[in-house]
């Protein structure tokens, strides 16, 4: 992303790329049939049950001004209109923590003024969103977000280990409330009894625990080796969400002389009951000199919501996940400005950009891409071995009907992502296919294992498009009216829930892989190479590895620290932003360039001198492929990182149409592939060739 | 083993077997030093624990007559007995359900009975003890464990199965009952008004759960990536007492409000208390018709005992753990009736051989003798290589340092399992080490990596000797003076105890292994073969492997639903004794002879023709390696069954001493290894050539 400063030209860039794919977004959503039901449900616990815990926070720290209601209603409207006419459709908004704190600070210095008191708290906030939309539109226009590309892996990665903190957090300290009678409460009730507060606190950790656990097997389901496939594939997509509604159920089992209130349940007041409307009051009765001193808390929250929005969208948009359509960072910060005003003047609280339901999205719409390529070319296999194909014709009929899944517009984000394309053949297979002679001749399922060498095959792809996100914005609305259902789900389970999210955010998260890596036994940190793209391991020396990770991790126990400080605490993303300057200046004065650039690639950074073997032909990226989901065991494999940003020194930004960017070299893989094709370029040597020649345990081998 | 009815015989040819090697069983224990506590300590808990658990459960139904005192003098008396002066020193001896099942039902006869009542009810059942123990002197020495042969995998294995059902129908009842008002307590105790007893038996799933969970991923320690190697040895081998510890310590955390009583903890009367002792009365003062109609039950006991006496040294001993001493089956048999008449004149229950502790035994000794060897063998290894030698004198002298910890004594169980030795060089290793001329040359730890490649080298072996069996039996015998402090142990910790010895005794056991692969979906069953040795996947047809396994888990439901009925229940075994004339001669009617061989291998029956390719080189065994103990981590790899039971149609028993069963085969093995050495047999050509002939993906490509 180039940095342009001149006003208005970051928003016209976003919006000139979005609007070229905007009607696929629709269309290829709408295609994707029911299986988009996957994602979208997930996403949509991933969003509203935090939203509703915030909104039972809010309920306590507002005497009721403020409940779940405003917060569903905020992060179901903000949600739609974002996911109609935002910019970046993998965003996810909600009403999110620093938020809740920012209007409880509020509220209690309202509440101390008698100008305002408890009645004007709304107005006045209204105001405070009045003066942050105004500084948000002119972040914006100015072109503020160009400096995204400074935050580098480091800054994203410490935030997003950060909110994992904070969600943990509020897990273990909802689990310890669950042993105490909550505030507000009256303690003469049955259930406020020390008895059935400890065995309340007892049943909590049962079903928190139990949630979590199933919760995070279920997630890997698909690699399980029991039941067929569909079950399989069921649980995995629905499980979490079953496992809810599982465990909400078991909570209902004990009845026998348990009182009503074990285990505690959601506390919220139905859309219909007195406290949730009307609060709404006329802005113009707060007194002028509120209305300017609203400008002091609106640069806090404009500050948090610059980097919050920006952050979350960056961390749904990393390289590995291939993305083929734009970003659009300016465009998103100008219109999370109006929604911020709008929220204001409706007097909820404002929603933005959300860590880790984002990138949760995007994870999420890759599995559901592969699933659809997948079922695809499985389809394709079976009927080139049916027509008694050839294994390079087969290889050709898949490489044909991938192109046709392909999303028309391309957007090329690095130089190094061009094309894409199914990977080659395994080594194995095409040796096998040349050994029995299959390769010219029709191949069979002994040869070609449909099942499992697709998979192999795939590379990694997310399914960009706006239906997921505005299905879950529209069911999180509707869990205002489903509130006396959703009243029902243990407050345990919630936690249960907040731990999910935080242990489910972390794989993928190279800082947390760097932490593990330093408790792994030496003898062992060769299987860190094996399970994820990690090339820094082999590249950096450990010692430098380990002061890094150390740096980073006191970083990040300070950014926590900073956020039990009473009110200053939410400004904890202005040292987050600090990182930028640190690691622009500072960090280098400690660590090598190269070591550097391999640990936390900066685009702004030239590339140093590439200091191992470059792979002779120009497929090292897929050579190099790593794992990046680890613990999900959907998504398989991604481009190295290394190669990608070493060779992206100077950012290319161009739009490409249809066919132009990787038809060449799709042919020039056909040619390659498929020997009865007569077409092969100078370099293509058959296919049992290759295989050969690239395979064996090291270059010695060939001897 | 023969079938050999001659009267003494069969104990004759025991003891024979066993004083050969009876001054190694100690000097081998002690040999093995401080290491030896780490089996001990893991038999130790499994023999302890359920042994108290059944104390208390004796108390209750025999109104405090006896206690968990008695149970574990009885074990502890048997145990220390046995492991000096008994033939199999991997027995473990303990106090069994069945045991209190009948005690329990001998009871309730004998209070009915004004001559006898409760008085009298420890001499009577010292009667019944001394006519047990001369059926089972009897059963010796006729030789009627020479049937044992006929006890094939599928009776052995039902049994285990069943053991381990029971075991967790234990843990089950445990933890409802911890919801429950415990009988002949006083209601009107704080503790047991609905609240509490609620929250007791919450407090109980996460206590039990805790233990559960933690002891299971403890004993996989040895594979986790994190922490130091010798911190990772630690956990896996006193991870499941130590996690015992650990939630007996979090059982008091909570104080504050909480009762005494809660959770409910062990309670069994100090070995002071006048409850305890002083109950032995004359067995004299029995009426002559009690001491006859003693009979009755001592046949059910005689049966059971001889029964699960057998099975459990069988199981000990399966042929996947290589022993390389003799069994002694006839001994063992008479001296548990030796036994019996010891307890019964004591006036406690008696102890026979009990499962799943036995084989559970035996595969921690494994686990024991891996490390010596692995230990011993990178020493090895290291110097070598510090001394420059090549890979083959590197292999030499590692074959050498084996031979050197060898058991002098070997007892040839099996034809196949002649010898024994270190597994051949990997391939890639032998390739990698020819390829950078290094074979003749000094090898480095680029080519022999000497920590990974060194578990792949060893074979399974036990470390069979005395010292872990004695002390573990002392060990219980502590208890009964540490008493005070095995109370404080919460009941829940129990259950979830119980749990785990069930879900322990699974792994290895090829039912289980096959209802799992019933489950399993058909495009994942080739993972089975990759797991766990079982070889009768690819021979058998599903179908058949289907219509086996359900037919077992019927008969298992069978043998389950039995132990549900009163009195008759304990008699159980008689079902399982049925299997033998069932798999004899009304299987075979529905079966193919060569499945039957495939998925129960029987000793008696004549092989079939092998159906499918053996390997042409004679080792066969350590091509179709396998593994057995997929959950442990630690055994790696063992003889394959099939070519075991296929070639040991007509049983071959002898003994031989020293180097003369292996050393051919060793210097063989050292002549195709070395090459320098110029000792090369007509069929041993040059490593490098090995390598390249016997790799590749199948036989196709050798083309």
């Amino acid at each position: 992303m180039e940095e342009t400063f001149v006003p208005f030209r970051g928003i016209k860039n976003d919006l000139q790329g979005r609007l070229l794919c905007y009607k696929q977004d629709w269309t290829g959503g709408i295609k994707a049939g029911f299986r988009i039901l996957a994602p979208t449900t997930y996403i949509f616990f991933a969003s509203a049950i935090p939203v509703i815990s915030f909104g039972e926070q809010l309920e306590r720290s507002t005497e009721g001004v403020l409940t779940a209601v405003q917060t569903l209603a905020s992060t179901a409207v903000c949600g739609i209109i974002h996911s109609i006419i935002g910019g970046q459709p993998l965003l996810i908004l909600g009403v999110a923590e620093p938020t809740v704190i920012m209007y409880t600070f509020m509220f209690s210095f309202a509440k101390q003024r008698s100008e305002l008191g408890r009645e004007l708290f709304l107005a006045w906030a209204g105001w405070v969103c009045v003066w942050t939309a105004a500084l948000l539109v002119m972040l914006a226009i100015l072109g503020a977000c160009s400096i995204i590309n400074r935050f580098t892996r480091v800054a994203g990665e410490l935030f997003g280990m950060l909110i994992a903190m904070l969600f943990m957090q509020q897990a273990i300290r909802g689990l310890v409330e669950e042993f105490r009678v909550p505030e507000r409460e009256d303690t003469s009730l049955t259930e406020f009894m020390p008895s059935w507060r400890f065995a309340n606190g007892m049943f909590a950790l049962v079903l928190s625990f139990g949630l979590l656990l199933t919760a995070l097997r279920s997630r890997k389901a698909r690699s399980w080796r029991y039941g067929s496939g569909w079950i399989r594939s069921l649980v995995a997509d629905y499980g979490v969400p079953l496992m809810v509604l599982v465990w909400t159920a078991v909570s209902y089992i004990p009845t026998k002389n348990v009182p009503h209130g074990i285990p505690r349940r959601l506390f919220s007041p139905n859309p219909w009951s007195p406290g949730a409307y009307g609060n709404w009051t006329d802005m113009l009765n707060v007194p002028i000199m509120y209305i300017v001193g609203a400008f002091i808390p609106a640069t806090m929250i404009a500050v948090l919501y610059y980097f919050d929005h920006s952050v979350a969208s960056q961390l749904a948009q990393q390289k590995e996940f291939n993305l083929r359509k734009p970003p659009s960072f300016h465009y998103d910060l100008l219109l999370l400005g109006f929604l911020t005003l709008m929220c204001g003047l409706l007097g909820i609280p404002p929603s933005n950009g959300v860590i880790p339901q984002s990138p949760m999205h995007t994870k999420s719409l890759a599995t559901l891409k592969h699933q659809l390529l997948r079922n695809r070319l499985v389809a394709t296999a079976r009927e080139s071995i049916r027509q008694n194909s050839s294994l390079g014709q087969l290889y050709g009929n898949m490489q044909e009907a991938y192109r046709q899944m392909q999303t028309p517009l391309i957007y090329q984000r690095e130089p190094s992502q061009i094309g894409g394309g199914l990977k080659e053949l395994k080594e194995s297979t095409v040796q096998l296919a040349s050994s029995v002679g299959s390769f010219d001749a029709p191949v069979d399922e002994t040869v070609f294992d449909v099942d499992k060498e697709i998979d192999d095959l795939l590379p990694v792809e997310v399914k960009e498009q706006r239906v997921s996100n505005l299905m879950q914005a529209t069911m999180v609305g509707g869990c205002v009216a489903a509130m006396p259902a959703l009243r029902m789900i243990p407050t345990s389970v919630l936690w249960g829930y907040f731990a999910f999210m935080a242990i489910e955010s972390l794989p993928g998260n190279q800082f947390w892989e760097r932490i593990l890596l330093l408790f792994t036994a030496p003898t062992r940190r060769y299987k860190v190479l094996e399970e994820y793209h990690a090339t820094f391991v082999e590249t950096v020396p450990f010692k430098t590895i380990a002061m890094f990770t150390i740096f980073q991790t006191i970083y990040l126990l300070l950014c926590f620290g900073i956020t039990w400080v009473p009110i200053a605490g939410v400004l904890f993303p202005l040292l987050i932003m600090l990182l930028v300057p640190v690691r622009q200046y500072i960090l280098p004065k400690f660590f090598k360039g190269v070591h550097l650039q391999d640990l936390d690639a900066a685009d702004y950074e030239e590339a140093p001198a590439v200091p191992f073997i470059i792979p002779p032909e120009g497929d090292g990226g897929e050579i190099l492929d790593g794992i990046i989901t680890r613990s999900r065991g959907e998504i398989k494999r991604m481009c190295s990182p290394k190669l990608t940003s070493s060779s992206s020194a100077t950012p290319v930004r161009d739009l490409k149409l249809s066919e132009k960017a990787y038809s060449p070299r799709v042919s020039e893989l056909r040619g390659e592939i498929n020997p009865g094709s007569g077409v092969r370029g100078p370099h293509s040597p058959r296919i049992g060739e290759v295989g050969q020649s690239s395979m064996g345990i090291s270059p010695r081998s060939s001897n």
